[in-house]
């Protein structure tokens, strides 16, 4: 059974959309954000303290998506993996990578010193900073990706939901408005999905305090 | 024939390493740092001015994790690469995605607001912030690793190169000091690499102002 752990509107839901994509069972553990703070005993669990963690045969995998990419290879019939032969596999490997380590480090930044962070260590320079970095290599991705539906091109992969998710957070961060006209129709596309609205329906019903 | 885009030290020493480990044909183009503001005909070959950039039979690659993973996959007889079915694979995927975006991206703010920002706009509590956020997820991920000599258990892997050069980074930004000891030992096995030597010489031959 696949144990993840998972905080709600986190990175991990990456995780937890890929799961519904696969229809996979798996035991779903929500947590209160930070859990490194607010649920000391999960440090027990993930020494990172960080979110996700997911625990698949035994090994347990901290980054999200390294995780959306390990379920679509593992579970080949779903259609949501590319392989290494393909002409689209550069694309893929890329836009998996680019959707976490490019697009969400730096919408923490922006999160953490407008937000997270108590009122004397706020600081609108840095939040400034790295809301535009963001916004550049959004845009970026945006142009290569021009003409198509998906980061693969016509067929949705798990490369979308890396991406997707640093969508996602950019508009719960209120960035909706500054988001590139495509980047907009792109997540249109992907929060369509069944799979995507059974995922959010679960955190809901899950959500704790 | 492979094309890389690099800057001297910069994260796209993952590719060079890889290409050197692989043993590949590859044209280097060395650029001043940052190449968007000091090389602005290079944004015409990557939109997003950033570095690395790598292309492969028509498609550009912007991401180093990707692209070590990538290069890994599509010369399996090097035995870089780890498959979906080894028992390895989830530490394979979680580590080669951890270089970058755990370990890597915080290394970044350090460097921004200890150094490349003008004086006034330099910022000590957030450089801070991000030299302890990567010390603690280095130390985590070297619990993760614990007992073992490389990402994946015995055998060096792409996922190695991926961590290997945030702590290359750590060390080029002076906090080599400050590095847990296993990651000290770990990366000394890395470094004694002969591919890890010959893309050191090589970017020095190549180095640009």
């Amino acid at each position: 059974m696949i144990e993840l752990y998972h905080c709600d509107g986190a990175r991990s839901f990456r995780a937890l959309w890929m799961l519904e994509e696969l229809h996979l069972e798996y035991r779903l553990h929500m947590l209160p954000f930070p859990p490194r703070f607010r649920a000391r005993e999960y440090l027990e669990i993930n020494p990172l303290g960080t979110i996700p963690f997911m625990i698949v045969d035994g090994t347990g995998m901290s980054e999200s998506a390294a995780i959306v990419h390990y379920l679509a290879d593992t579970n080949p019939e779903a259609g949501l993996s590319v392989a290494p032969v393909d002409p689209a596999y550069p694309d893929y490997l890329n836009f998996l990578h680019m959707g976490e380590a490019t697009l969400t480090f730096p919408q923490t930044l922006y999160l953490r010193y407008t937000v997270l962070e108590p009122q004397h260590r706020r600081n609108p320079q840095v939040a400034g900073d790295y809301r535009r970095w963001f916004l550049k290599r959004l845009d970026g991705a945006m142009r290569m990706m021009a003409g198509r539906d998906y980061a693969c091109g016509d067929r949705f992969s798990a490369a979308d939901i890396s991406m997707g998710y640093a969508i996602k957070f950019a508009r719960a961060l209120g960035l909706g408005d500054d988001l590139p006209p495509p980047a907009v129709d792109y997540f249109t596309r992907l929060a369509a999905r069944p799979a995507y609205r059974r995922a959010l329906s679960i955190e809901q019903e899950n959500a704790v305090e």
